[in-house]
C-alpha cells in the first residue's frame, strides 16, 4: 500500500477532476480549515494543472467562532457586510467552483448559545436568499474532509493523538475510493455508473409513497411526486460539467412532497449539528411538519432547528443507504453528516433539492415550491438507517414493492 | 522565568493594547499565517476583551503565492476583483485596526519571475493607490513577527527544527520586552517616553543634512526639511489613539528631501525582499536618485525593486539605531526587516511617510510631494549601519554636530 504522502496526492486528484469536475479557465474557491495549508498546497496545485484561471483558499479556524459568539453582539453577527454582498454578486458572476473541505470538532461549538445562533441565522438568510437563488444548481461544488487532531480524538477516543489522526486519514481515503492500490478516478466513475442503475430503477416503479418500519420505533410514511426525481452519485450542470458533490457518497435520494408525511422516525445515530451533538432523538410528523419531539442530548440545539423557519419542520430530502455500504460496515461512529449520512438511510428536515424536479432550469422558486420542493434556511440529514430497517415502496397503482429488507436492498 | 504559553498571551496583549492602541467599539483585520491559529486565539480574544466590535482573521499561506504566480497569467494576477474593491472600500469607511502577523520564510517566494512580480504590482498599484491614499495615517496597523519552522531553520540553522522555532520565539519575545519578568505594558510606554527625547533633541537641531560614512564603504550626505520632522517609537493619529506600526522598534527615523542625495551606500547586512535575499550591494546616488548599482546575490530581486517605478530609486527614508541596541547586540541576522532593521542604521528606497510632515493632514498628496515626501509603489528598508558607522549633522548655519560615533550615539 502506498504512503500517505501518495495516497493524498490522489484523494487531491479525485477532489478536483471527479469532486468538482474542474473545468479548463474555471476559477476555484477551497475553504478548509487553517491546520491543513500543506494539503492546501496538493489541492491547489492540482486545480492549476486541470485548467483553473485563479484559485483562493479562505482558510477558517473553527475556535474563532466560539470567540465571536461570545463577544460579538446579535447585530453585529448578523451584519453581512458590504465586501461580502460583493463576493456573493461576484459568485454569480463567475461562478467558481467551490470546494469545502471539512475537518471540524464534533464538540467544537459547544456552549455557544443557541438562540443567538439561530437569531443570527435568521437575520442573515432574507439578505444572502436571493443570492443564492440565482446561483444554485449553476456552480460546480464539493464537500470532502480531512483528518484533524480534534475531530479524530472524537471518532478514535482509545488512539493516542498522532495514531487517531492516521487512522481517521486512512478511513477517509478508504471511504472515498483511494485505498493506494487500484485506480480511484476510475473508482469512482465505476461508483457513479452503479448510483446512475439503482436512480434508473427508482425512477422508473415512481412510487407513491414509501413506508419504512424499524425496530428503533421508526413507523413513517412519506409521499413522492411523480415530477421529482431520484438521484445520487454525480450531479450535471447545464453547461454539461460533471462532479460529485459529495466525497464520500453512499446514498440513493429524493425529495419527497413538502407536506405529506405521518408517522414516527427515530434516530440510530447521534447527529453532529453546529459543532454540537444531538443524540437518540424521535420526531413526530403530521402533514408533513413535525409536530412533536425530545432528544436524549442536544434537545436545545434540536430545538433551534426545528423552530428555524416554517420550512425547517417539513422534510427536503429522503435518502437510501444499505447497511452493507462500506462506512456502515467500517462500524466506525464519524460524528459527521458527510460520513454517518452514508452509513444509514435518512431523512433531512429542511431545504429540498429542486435540481431533482423535472423542468426547474424554467421555473420560479415559487412554481418550484408549488411542486413539493420544500424551502426553508436550513438542510439537516439525520440518521435513521438500521440492520432492522424495512421499506416498501407503494407504486399509484397500489402495488407493494420491497425495496429494503432487513437494512439492505431488497 | 515564564513558560511560553503566558508569554505570548502578554504578548498579544501588548500587541493589542500598545501596537494597535485597540479603542472599545472599533474593528479589526488581522492576517497571518495559516499555521498560527492557537496564536490567532490569544489575539482575537485580548481584541476582544478591549472592546473591539469584531474582529477578522485572514489567514495566508505562503507556499501558495508561489503556485498562484507558477500557474496564473500576469493578467490573472493582476485583477483586482470587485470584492477586493469593496474591501478596500470598507477599511475607508470603518477604518478598521489592521494587525500583520509575520512569520515568512526569509527564502519562501524564490524563484518566482521577478518580473511577472513587478508587473502584477504595477499593475495593481494605479487601482489601490486612491484607495490607499483616503485612508492613510487614518488608521492604526502594527506589525509583528510570530515564529515558524521555515523562518528559524534559516535564522538558526545549526538547530534541530523545534529548538530553532523556540529560539526564535524567545528572541521575537524579548525583542519586544517580553522577557517573562518585568511588565511588558510598562516597558513599552518607558521605550516610547525614550523616543520622544531623542526624537525632540533631533528636531530641535533641525539639520540641513546628513553626513554618513562607514568602513563598509558607505560616504553619502543626504538633505533634510524642516518641515519634516524625525518620530520613532508610537505614532498618534488625529483621533488621539496612539499605536506602535512596529513590534519590535528601535529606529529613530524621518523622511529625507525627495531628489537631495549625494554618494555611495554599502549594505552591511543581506536584505530579505518578496520572499527572496538580497547581499552585498551597493547603491551610487546623483541628485537624490539611484544611478548605479551591484549586488553580489539578489541582483535581478534589486534591479526589480529600483526599477518599479520613478520613486523608487528615491529614498522615502532615513534611519538611525545604535549598534548598542538589544537586537544589534543578540548579533542574530534575522533575514526580516522588521527585525533587522532595527540592529543597523539603514535608508528606505521608496514612499515617505507623510505624517512626518507639518500640517499633513490638510495637504493634498501633490502638495506633500512639492513638499519632499517621495512617492512609490514600494517602501523596502536596507541596512547600511555597523560598528564603524559615523554620522555628522549639518546644521542650516553650518555648524557640524556628531550624531553618531563608531556605530553609536555621539
Amino acid at each position: 500500500m502506498q504512503g500517505l504522502q501518495k495516497r493524498l496526492e490522489e484523494y487531491a486528484k479525485i477532489i478536483i477532476q471527479k469532486g468538482l469536475g474542474l473545468q479548463e479557465g474555471q476559477p476555484l474557491v477551497i475553504r478548509m480549515s487553517a491546520a491543513h495549508g500543506a494539503f492546501a498546497e496538493l489541492l491547489v496545485e492540482e486545480a492549476y494543472r486541470q485548467g483553473s484561471s485563479d484559485v483562493r483558499v479562505e482558510f477558517n479556524h473553527q475556535p474563532l467562532t466560539r470567540l465571536h459568539y461570545k463577544y460579538q453582539t446579535t447585530e453585529s453577527l448578523s451584519e453581512i457586510p458590504p465586501r461580502r454582498l460583493a463576493e456573493l454578486q461576484e459568485n454569480i458572476d463567475r461562478k467558481p467552483a467551490t470546494l469545502f473541505i471539512d475537518s471540524s470538532d464534533p464538540d467544537g461549538l459547544q456552549g455557544i448559545d443557541q438562540e443567538k445562533m439561530q437569531k443570527v441565522s435568521q437575520a442573515q438568510f432574507p439578505i444572502i436568499k436571493p443570492y443564492r437563488d440565482q446561483i444554485e444548481n449553476k456552480y460546480a461544488w464539493c464537500i470532502a474532509a480531512a483528518s484533524s487532531p480534534e475531530w479524530a480524538r472524537k471518532v478514535f477516543p482509545d488512539l493516542d493523538e498522532a495514531e487517531a489522526v492516521d487512522k481517521l486519514w486512512d478511513e477517509i481515503l478508504k471511504a472515498c475510493h483511494v485505498d493506494g492500490e487500484k485506480d480511484a478516478l476510475k473508482a469512482w466513475d465505476e461508483h457513479n455508473r452503479n448510483f446512475d442503475e439503482r436512480s434508473k430503477w427508482l425512477n422508473d416503479n415512481a412510487f407513491d409513497y414509501l413506508h419504512l418500519k424499524s425496530d428503533e420505533g421508526t413507523d413513517f410514511k412519506v409521499w413522492l411526486s411523480d415530477k421529482i426525481k431520484w438521484g445520487g452519485g454525480a450531479d450535471t450542470l447545464g453547461t454539461g460539467q460533471v462532479f460529485n458533490p459529495n466525497m464520500p457518497t453512499e446514498e440513493i435520494f429524493t425529495t419527497p412532497i413538502a407536506g405529506k408525511a405521518e408517522g414516527v422516525v427515530h434516530s440510530s445515530k447521534p447527529l453532529s449539528s453546529r459543532g454540537q451533538i444531538i443524540d437518540n432523538f424521535w420526531i413526530e410528523f403530521e402533514d408533513g411538519s413535525a409536530v412533536r419531539w425530545d432528544a436524549e442530548k442536544g434537545k436545545d440545539v434540536l430545538d433551534s432547528l426545528l423552530t428555524m423557519d416554517e420550512g425547517a419542520r417539513r422534510l427536503g430530502e429522503v435518502a437510501l443507504v444499505p447497511d452493507a455500504s462500506p462506512i456502515s460496515q467500517s462500524g466506525i461512529l464519524f460524528y459527521n453528516t458527510l460520513f454517518d449520512e452514508n452509513a444509514s438511510c435518512h431523512l433531512a428536515i429542511g431545504r429540498g433539492f429542486s435540481n431533482l424536479l423535472d423542468g426547474f432550469e424554467d421555473m420560479s422558486k415559487e412554481e418550484q415550491e408549488a411542486a413539493g420542493i420544500n424551502e426553508s434556511m436550513i438542510h439537516v440529514d439525520f440518521m435513521i438507517g438500521s440492520p432492522s430497517m424495512q421499506i416498501d415502496g407503494v407504486t399509484r397503482s397500489g402495488e407493494v414493492v420491497p425495496i429494503f429488507r432487513d437494512g439492505n436492498w431488497a
